[in-house]
């Protein structure tokens, strides 16, 4: 359904009819986003350069009961930004500028359609640090990852997306601008709705500007990789690793199809014939890095590990880390489609988890290789499939039903970092109970009266 | 107003007779928390022991309209547990089992009654750390420091209670139980109510059951002592310290008025004759502590310090940071009411905001001693007075509303870390603008329709 003339008309008038988009051929790449299946194409897509346009093309789209879905990059993987009810998709990224970046206070403040490593190298460039890493950084907006409460590759030891998070300038659908938090670490006055915003998908209000914490850049770091006969042995080492008293900045793994996959894609020298890789890592002064790595080596080795090396330099490391973040390009090579999921569960459930994972894979015959942040149990299950054999696609549907399922059984969750969009949302309710989501729904309600905020997502 | 003798023999058959008070002498410990100048009695006062118990009360509080204010020690500082309408006096103590630590998942699993300290000391047992330590530690319960999302001495490096919570369990003012979040530190099913919950004031929903994440304990820590001419200069070596890209563990300070007190309390050996005492410290490895003890030693001696010296050993950084902690006993040594806040600055302010509390002090003619958290930029700016001196109680309620409006001037917050309670809801809109406050009500009434909880304080 086409958007009535005087509306597109209105929209042109806020933000300027060269940023405003109707014609069908335009509107497709904002039909998707990063997320396979999920398809919806909107009425128009609209591009706003200031809070203000923010506010008055919401207060129009309030006025007029038109759905809003806001955009960064699109790199989300669970139809958060597919414009379900159609209506506008709102593109936040030519509010693209970096603010300030502050060494004496710990902070930058930036528009959200910065992108995550334009941020961090910008924070880099001062010696400083903005932790979070979400696999898609290069591409991924600041916006989406407060959205989403993106996570990364750091997430053990640096905490998400929320833990940086200090202040937001956000529009609510009906227009008000409100500004949560500020420059503070410390700051209790009213409801935490800086966290409350932070992965609320886009449901709640559209954010505009960020206040982040940063931190000191570490002197250094290291990487180590162990392999294992399986796994269930890797998994064990993980908890091993935890319980001997050490948090890791990286501590991720592969599963034996992970490696093969990245060995094959990217010629890193893995070795291809054990059941799992470890990759650890830690950063700080030269001599707790070495330390560190040193103690989780042991800590591999007494578990079983077949083979355990330290990276001799900075270009092994990098090496090492990239093979974790090639994983999802080199899967994607074996078949057309890949459905990458992030079931999480609690680091000592983690090698029955990924039993789990392997039997149901088994039972409906998918070819499902894991991979994920092995320290915050933050599996990434990845089904790699033809998308026009429609049986394995319904039976792919199936299988990550179990695996959330299973997830939740385990005292885990169905998402650990990539959120519920429209994707997980039938699962949403196994997680939380029914309560919950009725309680969302009005908190909902609270902030978005007419209910034109990304509709058939969070709080729908 | 007392409670019909239906409600209280309700209450009695939800709870048990023995643990519900209604008589006058039985209510009066109830009527104050910690926070001076605020007093109401409760007409009763109900002790439940388990989540289901509270969840009848509190069904049957909004079914009767019924205020209910919960309680852990009351030993917050902003009268968020006085029984403003009457009502209801929630007391969780009796929930105060220690239900779960875990090594090998980092966290603690616990009643709300259960107190900060012997948390920390059974995290402690096991070789971990649970890391927020508000002032009011050994009294001062888990629920509450959720509820007032409590800070402490170690902010700055480890940050606040909100940092730690993974999930919660808490009623509903309509008596549904909800669950949020987990055992997981990534978890982005649903809005995050975990941390809504947090630092809600018990306006929002009673909690019952805490999980917080635990780090592994550091091998040791260090503490130094700087003097400074003045407390400016004080402030200003905290931003060095800080742009040197350290963060340490500890970096307190106490102005002049402080130090004597403390001296005159506790006889530490402080210097006096200094305008200001900086002290600061960090934990880690031996090499770690050593190595940022002598490089903040350095930045300070660079930024005009009088004196530094490093504690030579456990007892005497264990004197020094005694000296931090004893400064509001010292004080209110000094006449009978003490007032403390917290009003709360960019750390660049800190100085500018120090010069700005002096001088409406000495407009006001009061005795406002200022010691804090200086490495968040949290002051707590403490009057001492006579509070039979009606005229000096008035001033002092003046000199505090200008303080509060310096410190929102200057880019800060009228609490960084006690809370807003009753005691400072009046100066809420200035902070955060009545578009917030109206969405801060209606995010009230998506929990509490009846708006039975806590009322008089954040939300209303």
């Amino acid at each position: 359904m086409a958007l009535p003339k005087k509306d597109a008309d209105a929209l042109a008038s806020i933000v300027g009819a060269e940023h405003v988009r109707v014609e069908p051929g335009e509107l497709a790449p904002y039909a998707r986003d990063a997320t396979p299946l999920f398809h919806a194409e909107p009425d128009a897509v609209v591009f706003p350069a200031t809070t203000a346009e923010v506010a008055e093309v919401l207060e129009l789209a309030t006025e007029r009961g038109i759905p809003v879905t806001p955009r960064g990059a699109g790199t989300n993987l669970c139809a958060a930004t597919v414009a379900e009810r159609g209506g506008i998709v709102l593109v936040l990224t030519r509010l693209n500028r970096i603010l300030e970046i502050s060494r004496e206070e710990l902070l930058a403040r930036v528009e959200p359609g910065v992108t995550t490593a334009r941020l961090a190298d910008a924070a880099g460039a001062r010696g400083l640090l903005y932790a979070p890493d979400p696999g898609s950084r290069t591409a991924s907006t600041v916006g989406g990852n407060v959205a989403t409460c993106a996570g990364g590759l750091r997430g053990l030891k640096y905490g998400v997306t929320r833990n940086y998070v200090l202040g937001l300038t956000a529009v609510l659908p009906t227009g008000e601008v409100v500004r949560t938090g500020g420059r503070l670490w410390k700051d209790v006055a009213g409801y935490d709705l800086t966290r409350l915003l932070t992965g609320s998908e886009g449901t709640l209000a559209v954010i505009t500007e960020v206040t982040v914490a940063l931190l000191p850049a570490p002197a250094g770091s290291g990487t180590g990789v162990a392999y294992f006969d399986s796994l269930a042995d890797a998994c064990r080492a993980v908890t091993a690793v935890i319980s001997a008293g050490l948090v890791p900045a990286t501590l991720e793994f592969l599963d034996q199809k992970c490696v093969a996959a990245v060995e094959e894609f990217a010629a890193l020298g893995l070795r291809t014939d054990a059941g799992a890789l470890l990759l650890f890592g830690d950063d700080g002064t030269d001599d707790v890095v070495a330390g560190n790595l040193a103690r989780m080596a042991e800590v591999c080795t007494s578990a079983g590990a077949l083979e355990v090396t330290l990276a001799e330099d900075v270009a092994r490391s990098e090496a090492l880390l990239a093979a974790r973040r090639c994983s999802l390009p080199a899967l994607s090579r074996l078949n057309s489609l890949t459905i990458l999921e992030d079931a999480t569960v609690p680091r000592p459930k983690l090698a029955e988890m990924v039993d789990r994972i392997d039997a149901i894979a088994a039972r409906h015959e998918l070819m499902i290789a894991t991979f994920g942040h092995a320290g915050d149990g933050n599996l990434h299950p990845t089904c790699v499939l033809d998308p026009d054999d429609a049986g394995a696609v319904d039976r792919a549907h199936k299988a990550f039903a179990e695996i959330f399922a299973a997830a939740v059984e385990l005292g885990g969750t169905i998402t650990g970092e990539h959120g519920v969009g429209a994707a997980k949302l039938p699962y949403l309710a196994d997680r939380i109970g029914p309560e919950q989501v009725a309680l969302l729904r009005r908190i909902k309600s609270a902030f978005d009266p007419a209910r034109i905020l990304n509709p058939g997502k969070l709080g729908s």
